[in-house]
């Protein structure tokens, strides 16, 4: 017997019917002699409902984030108590708890709060007694007014790891409307491999270059407390993907690829500062200003000096969303620094390839540049990490060195390369 | 400046459009130099709607209460929410609170529970730094375990008038799709009349005799409390009905008619017990079983014994959604106690006729049944209280019988008798 939480998101729980077929599944569990919670989202389309509602409502007037967080949380309230009455009529008792029933504490940034801790001593209860216990996603309770927060779009994850991390459970279960983790994303690369096990390393970088399928928070959460994390569908009983977190010390123990994944990124813009004086401190006051703007870099280029003219040009990355924001404190800023112009550009698209194995295979880069290259694509900015190496090309010509890089580093099925670290050698 | 408790149904509040209608009202109470917190039911179908729900996920399947009580809240979550959103777009800050937010503390009778206190600490707070308070209706939070409970169809009126208590408020506004309470149902009577003034003690019986315009339990509560209640249309500016509770002592001050109107009910039905032994006890166990089953008996009639035979008749009426639970309980009773057979009929209504004046004015009930001869209606049971008279008719002939009793009490539009008692004299 384990402990099971088992996270089930809006697409797996859209309607009645797939209410009743997820319970079945989850009565399955109990009945198998699991201990099993689960951590639902809002069915289907509701959140995106209701933030229409609130536009109609608020006919364009600001909308106070803590109202808006009330009404959202409305959603997993619904999916939640119906979940657990399609669980009754499989014979299995089930309660559902919400965020703050679950002891899901978090600070006070409505919209976008933060877990601080977890005390789910309810839940602990209602599984100690062979009930089921379902818990509302993407919600918490702030520790300051005790009043309802969101988690931001994807929390129900964050929820789900955060439970099973304070419950001690085996394995956090991430059902989902896919297969599991892809070596690419499968409607770009049709030779898309299903990925069986990958580190919560690797799985950050997919993540945070623009893999859908795991919220990011939720990654680094399960990273920090060790919690594995099984991805897989609700729609099939295939086994999905394990993101696991080896021990410090065992990380290279295991049997990994060089290469895990390629993942992409349209949701970027670029903006470039033309002319910048090149006196010391000019990209601080730069960066702390967009900063300043809430607004997240990423990629950073600067050229070198344009010999004589004591100017250069800095480029950088970030959400085109946020460009709004960053565009009058840049216009701002020109005066104090002097720069001439900023230039914004949205048909960016971003391509990450993303593999623990690259710390030990020099080379890697080398081979992606020749695929671009060779694929016709123009790389126009580079940035690497440890174990990810990123590059920045037009939007129309991602999806070709998307199927590039794939099919250059052996990703296509059944062509992957196995390297065995440690141990036993190759 | 008055402190107003106002509350808004489903129908009030039932799309974005009318939302933003209510919400402009709203606003205009606080600029006029009022505090007020509202309280709201769910927009429109949507407590139908998720009992739909519930159904097609239960799939037959008996639904666990307190799942269902999670539910149904939601739809409150949701329209105190988007109420808040769109008062703020009118200039006004406001912001919306759970029946467990505002204090609403209730016992764990899942899907009926019972206010036990209310301890609105936060909407004190809220409403005393200038802000609109906006509370979910019809729901509240057990003691016991701290789950989500509901008050019942129709809750949100007990829950304003609880509020409006605790609070000290001047006055609970009931804002509803009707311009008050009227002299009988308007759709039955068109001659039917407003009433500007009513005692909480006709509106109780109004209530209890099918009115459908407050929850009884809601003017029981302003009744014990010494609340007024103003209700009245959220679709016009018009004065509506005050519903009063005078102070000890001086019911009599106030000028009153002998009656204040007709309720009529349809959803009653009749139980018949042929030949029950005439012994003692025998109504006893008889009525003992009916409550055991859960059933609420309103009139009884038990007919003369049937001179030598040593047997009787016993008739009784109950709401026709309980027969149900009724028949297996009286059917088994009748191996005890030996009656022949229970007759049931749903076919039959109630006439009632209301009016504190009653108590002093003999010669109602000649006139009641007078009207009911010449309009050719056959009464069927009889019962009296101290303000009301109640007769059985057929349903056919129900609007016949209440068209009658209307006009022969001057009740039509513009004939109303009113009768001054105690000073001034008539």
């Amino acid at each position: 017997m384990s402990l099971i939480v088992a996270k089930f998101g809006g697409s797996s729980v859209s309607d009645a019917a797939s209410i009743r077929r997820v319970a079945g599944r989850i009565a399955q569990m109990r009945l198998d002699g699991h201990e099993v919670v689960v951590v639902v989202s809002a069915m289907g389309d509701t959140t995106d409902e209701l933030i229409e509602l609130a536009e109609q409502v608020s006919d364009g007037a600001e909308q106070p984030r803590r109202e808006m967080d009330i009404l959202l949380t409305a959603g997993e309230r619904i999916s939640m108590a119906l979940l657990a009455l399609a669980i009754h009529s499989f014979g299995v008792k089930a309660q559902s708890f919400t965020g703050q029933q679950a002891g899901v504490l978090t600070d006070s940034a409505y919209g976008n709060a933060r877990i601080i801790d977890v005390t789910p001593s309810r839940i602990s209860k209602c599984v100690g007694k062979g009930n089921v216990a379902i818990v509302a996603g993407f919600q918490g309770v702030n520790v300051d007014s005790n009043d309802v927060t969101t988690l931001g779009r994807g929390g129900s994850d964050t929820t789900a790891v955060a439970l099973a991390a304070a419950l001690h459970a085996d394995v956090c279960e991430i059902y989902t409307d896919v297969d599991g983790v892809f070596t690419a994303d499968p409607r770009i690369v049709p030779t898309a491999r299903r990925i069986d096990v990958v580190t919560s390393e690797e799985m950050l970088e997919l993540a945070a270059n623009g893999a859908k399928i795991l919220h990011l928070r939720a990654v680094e959460y399960a990273r920090r407390y060790g919690v594995t994390l099984h991805v897989r569908s609700s729609f099939s009983m295939l086994e999905g993907t394990r993101v696991i977190t080896p021990a410090p010390g065992e990380e290279h123990a295991m049997e990994a690829p060089i290469i895990s994944g390629v993942a992409h990124d349209r949701s970027q813009a670029k903006a470039t500062l033309v002319g910048v004086p090149d006196v010391p401190g000019a990209a601080a006051r730069i960066f702390e200003t967009v900063a300043a703007a809430g607004a997240n870099i990423d990629m950073i280029v600067q050229n070198v000096s344009v010999q004589g003219t004591g100017e250069t040009d800095i480029s950088f990355t970030l959400p085109a969303a946020d460009i709004a924001v960053v565009r009058p404190a840049l216009d701002a800023l020109a005066q104090e620094l002097g720069y001439r112009e900023v230039q914004y550009r949205d048909n960016i698209g971003k391509l990450s390839l993303i593999g623990a194995g690259m710390r030990s295979h020099p080379g890697v880069s080398a081979k992606l540049f020749g695929a671009l290259r060779d694929a016709g694509v123009n790389i126009e900015m580079i940035s690497t990490s440890e174990i990810r190496l990123s590059v920045v090309t037009s939007s129309d010509d991602l999806d070709t060195a998307v199927r590039a890089v794939h099919t250059a580093f052996g990703l296509d099925a059944a062509e992957v390369e196995a390297v065995v670290y440690g141990g036993t050698g190759r």
